[in-house]
């Protein structure tokens, strides 16, 4: 604390009234400085007296203030002069400090470490008669800013046009970015300097079901690195998105630069606030070590504790699924052959079955056994519902009622069968993204799974979202997710959205919202395919802001197995699917291959069946986006650690240094490698197991292959 | 029948296989001819061998046809050749005809007949080897037609463009309009030549809490008078507008020809169709007599049964309501002094009291005990929940949730005191136009009705639509109306919706949505007024598809009694606002005006206790739009007549002739009329009250003021 207190001290002396103040990191490390230059509010960063992020401008257009009349609420038009952007004097400055840990409900670590310096300056509007705050949190990973509107007289209501954050950087770097876009994040992440980008950005996306590109624009979170000798690696993100839209980041290539961009709704306004309020946070994490940005718990720490009464019912669930077989194409999610029906009024006993629906009584009762049988905690079945005949690309808002199965699928048969043996059913609630028909239906479909025991449920948002004209990550839509995570709450369910909103630390407030999709997952792999680095890099940018469903642990990674002359594969050693389970954290983890693949490398199924979901720690052992991971965790409660690394189209070699074990004591480690000649494209499923004794000071040498991987999982020795 | 078998005969012999059909109402007054040219499908309608409208286009755009792509469902761009507009072939055409009547649970008769010849022309179109179907319905009183899309191999979803219906009409005429709007029907009335009518349009209508104007286009319902020789009163409507955009009308004022204009959604597109279904029926009421216009049923006989398994809870409803002291603003729908308050998290009982919110006990329980002391069934009470500080204006979402009672209204006594004197309270759920949030809160809304023994809900829907670019008109919207019916159905509660659409006949399928505003109500009295001619035009607009809550009865007319100064003044004289209980039919209605007001004339407030509100017959006495009414109606199951008569802003004479009464049996008439000196502005209060015994032979001069009227009570003589 001695060093804010001595920056405060010479503050007060030196600055006040002012209009530039500085704050250091806990650690002296990071200083930034805020600064009105003509009423106009910016900031910079440092670290170690380097510049990280140049003098960059704040503040918010408004689509319209508070001083609403008796007509439309919008109006197109920019109200020049009444923006929350400029004409400021700062009126008041605040300085806090806060050194805490707290215990996630289910995370990386046992306890997150949160210690910052803050502060909070006053920015006073006098041509209005209004003020709001930009309040700063540095940490020694970085910092993190946002805008609070205070309830005042005149600050009451507004419309945002946009928000003009800035975010300039002093150089060109080398920057993992998505292309920008409102409604998908399921593009494969590029990778180029700042200054290439709006070269590369029309070729950096495919198709979507659902998607709205905005030119030169890139997604958050954003990994940046600079190079050369005073290497710095950057992760810009967003903190505790609520009531707010998500942003993507417009860049100024030619000036690296980058603002904010919200997504907005069906009339271009980009969120509608009443005060109280404040923005999201925006994040920069920072630092000259890869590992330690994997290892930023920043997001978490800008979310507020929840305030949930009963948390007792969240727990890590490792579970199989009836889906990969649909999504390769094997089996159907749909029952019958019709193609045009309506929920309520179609006699779905009455339609001809295709004769290809999985989720049937006779598979998933298959399913439940290999699940049971292996120690699994849930079984996801998709298709259980009426609907599927043309539940997409059809606009049609009354797509599924959520609570009626298909004739062939016994839900309280098979819920029993389930119980039974040990295994939760996950519900699935596909809404095809007609989110106005599942908040009407969401009551019972909640009474439902209570009625059955079902714990959690996936949902999913493919196509455009309904209402019509909102966008996946627009205000409405993130209300929507956020309310569909409280109603699940007053249910004590677990939610894992797919489709939804990339998370920015709302896991802490909503921790029944246990993990999303939100980026490029293992379906993709049948869609087009996952280039070799995709998982290299998820975690430094979809992960910063919570678990992701990958849906890992395909072991048949050849789709010509099962069609053949079909050339699709998942771009990966079997191996390297293991290590998956390690590198990506959730607490909620898939294995997403058939039972009969499974069945086929019960000594590889065996690091699956053991690895563990949630940690008491976590160690980053290397890591350079794009390129290779190694992660360490040890599990929850438990004197068991797991290891996996992986790398991308390049083959490398990588050492296992122990030395995260406590000194002096022997443990088993399980090593499951990339057999000698494994290979993504010519030899997937090579792989090898030994066994070995290790200690604090063992080293082991692991050779991973092009796509591939390790994973090692460390047992006492008794 | 003889007729339409001739003709069905000679069609059969005559004109099958060519492009051209005929059809004849039953009474062989009309004739409508259908054709297609060039592929165009075209219709006509002659009366009496005189052509009311001349060849008419039929056809809709489609933005997108069924073969929806795995991409964004809307393209804003026109896909030629892919509408149903051209290109087709006359492949079948089917004749059928229907003599019925049928009872409406609420009306203006007991029996309603639906007598009609129909004509369906299934159009091939044979370039996308799709059909749909144009059918005609020829009634006694005009045409209804529709479009039907089958179910069929490539016809299954499409987006309409625009609806381009057309009524092409012979020549000027006068027309009673509407400024066109997709958000709002409170306008005052224009009166001139459809000629003039882009002249007079841009001044048209006046500012509204939610406006969207369609320059040039007038709404639906239209009256038109085509004057001179061959006189004939024109009434263009829409029947049964479910799951479809209500339209207005785009005029071409040079050749008098109108043409469909559907409301549009956020994204402009106007209606997600999925077949089978079916287009609201064009409907044209035709006749020499303004009377039959006013009698037509039409659109009541083009909507569908009622499927509600019980309607026994639906009833006639005459009800007071604590409104207009809040209305004019003596009194506050709000209870405290705050302008910004947070549903669910603002302590209400800490807030200050403005000490002008009416909903309070002391006040709701004198309200009770006037209303049952004069046998009123009902009291609404506005206000009575929290939210009303920011209700309006700032595209609040959670504006109220409709549950939570202000802390000056006790819920339970409230409605236990006015159980205990026969009353029920009329609950209020004013949405704010958050069509979403309301249908988050409506079940829990409803289930607090029940609990609490409401029997009915006015809803309301000031401001614009959430989903926000959605429109109060648009296919979404009035899905929400329709789906709020059946949810208080469900409930068994009737609902009375205001700033909601047009009604188009659907209380005969929806029978608990008894009645709605859609229009300019008495409320505009005090926000800027109505003209005299007002009421003498809205019957033959308005409620030509339903009922309205016009909610009449004041009797202190000059707000300046109220606040000294004041200049507003409802534009009426006492005895008319009697008549208005008779002219305007609605099985719901309030005795609008103070208890205050009303106990200074409880002479003239009998005439309002004795008026039944729901009948066994009905007799148009005379007709003119835009200048008078007077109508005579029989009570439901009671030998009782109540006759009402009213005028625009001149001063007339009329005499009513009793020979609607049974022949020889004697009743004792009270005649409630302007006094001699009345004058709705100089003497709005004199009236006088008469009883003269009067039998079918009975023909009783009256003389109504400017803006006056006169209202009877006819009772059997003992």
């Amino acid at each position: 604390m001695k060093n804010i207190k001595i920056s405060a001290f010479f503050l007060l002396l030196g600055t006040l009234g002012l209009n530039a103040q500085s704050l250091k990191s806990p650690d002296g490390k990071f200083e930034m400085n805020f600064q009105l230059k003509a009423g106009v509010p910016y900031y910079d960063l440092k670290y170690q007296g380097k510049t990280v992020v140049e003098d960059s401008k704040l503040g918010l257009r408004l689509l319209r203030d508070g001083n609403i009349q008796f007509a439309s609420e919008i109006e197109n038009k920019d109200q020049k002069g009444k923006n929350l952007d400029t004409g400021f004097t700062k009126t008041a400055e605040k300085f806090d400090t806060k050194n805490e840990t707290w215990d996630p409900i289910m995370g990386e670590k046992k306890s997150y470490l949160n210690h910052y310096n803050e502060l909070a300056v006053t920015l006073n509007q006098a041509e209005n008669d209004r003020y709001i705050v930009v309040k700063f949190r540095l940490f020694n990973d970085g910092l993190g800013f946002r805008y609070e509107f205070p309830q005042q007289k005149n600050l009451n209501y507004f419309i945002i046009k946009e928000e003009d954050s800035e975010i300039d950087l002093p150089t060109d770097m080398k920057a993992w970015w998505l292309a920008g876009d409102y409604d998908s994040q399921e593009y494969q992440t590029q990778t180029s300097n700042l200054s290439e980008i709006p070269a590369k950005w029309p070729t950096s996306y495919d198709g979507n079901a659902s998607q709205t590109l905005i030119k030169n624009a890139v997604q958050t979170p954003l990994m940046l690195k600079k190079e050369g000798k005073d290497q710095l690696y950057i992760n810009i993100a967003e903190a505790a998105v609520i009531n707010y839209p998500a942003s993507n980041l417009e860049l100024d290539a030619e000036n690296f630069k980058f603002k904010t961009h919200l997504t907005p709704d069906a009339q271009g306004a980009k969120g509608y606030i009443q005060t109280p309020a404040v923005s999201p946070w925006r994040t920069i994490i920072v630092s000259p070590k890869a590992e330690e940005v994997l290892a930023s718990k920043m997001l978490f720490n800008l979310n507020e504790p929840t305030e949930y009464k009963d948390t007792s019912y969240i727990h890590p669930t490792k579970y199989m699924g009836v889906w990969w077989e649909m999504i390769i194409g094997k089996s159907q999610w749909a029952y019958s052959t019709a193609n045009n029906v309506h929920i309520g009024k179609t006699d779905f006993t009455k339609l001809t079955p295709n004769g290809n629906h999985a989720a049937n009584n006779t598979k998933v009762k298959e399913y439940i056994d290999f699940a049971s049988a292996n120690g699994f905690d849930a079984l996801l079945i998709e298709g259980w519902n009426t609907g599927w005949e043309d539940w997409f690309g059809h606009s049609k808002e009354f797509v599924f009622d959520f609570i009626t199965p298909y004739p062939d699928f016994d839900i309280k048969m098979l819920n029993d069968y389930a119980h039974s043996k040990n295994i939760r059913l996950m519900m699935h609630h596909e809404t095809s993204g007609s989110a106005t028909n599942y908040e009407r239906w969401a009551d019972e479909a909640f009474k439902l799974m209570n009625k059955y025991g079902y714990e959690s449920v996936k949902t999913g948002y493919v196509g455009n979202i309904i209402p019509r004209g909102e966008h996946h990550y627009s205000q409405w839509t993130i209300n929507h997710y956020r309310r569909i995570a409280e109603k699940a709450n007053n249910y004590k369910i677990m939610v894992n959205s797919h489709e939804s909103v990339r998370p920015s630390g709302l896991s802490r407030t909503y921790p029944n919202w246990i993990a999303a999709e939100a980026a490029r997952g293992t379906e993709f792999e049948a869609f087009g395919g996952n280039n070799p680095d995709h998982q290299t890099i998820l975690p430094f940018t979809r992960f910063i802001g919570g678990p992701m469903d990958y849906t890992p642990g395909i072991f048949q990674t050849k789709l010509d197995y099962y069609f053949p002359g079909d050339t699709r594969f998942v771009k990966t050693t079997l191996a390297k699917q293991l290590a998956l389970y390690v590198v990506m954290y959730s607490p909620l983890q898939m294995a997403a291959d058939l039972p009969e693949n499974y069945a086929k490398h019960m000594d590889a199924f065996q690091f699956i069946k053991d690895v563990a979901v949630d940690w008491d720690d976590t160690k980053i052992l290397a890591a350079e986006p794009g390129d290779f991971i190694h992660t360490a965790r040890k599990a929850k409660g438990k004197d068991e650690w797991y290891v996996g690394g992986i790398t991308d189209e390049n083959a490398r070699n990588f050492t296992v240094d122990f030395s995260f074990l406590p000194k002096g004591k022997k443990y088993e480690a399980t090593v499951y490698a990339d057999g000698d000649t494994a290979d993504y494209i010519n030899n997937p499923q090579s792989y090898k197991i030994y066994k070995k004794t290790v200690t604090s000071k063992t080293k082991i040498p692991v050779k991973l292959a092009r796509s591939g991987g390790y994973a090692i999982s460390v047992k006492p020795k008794n």
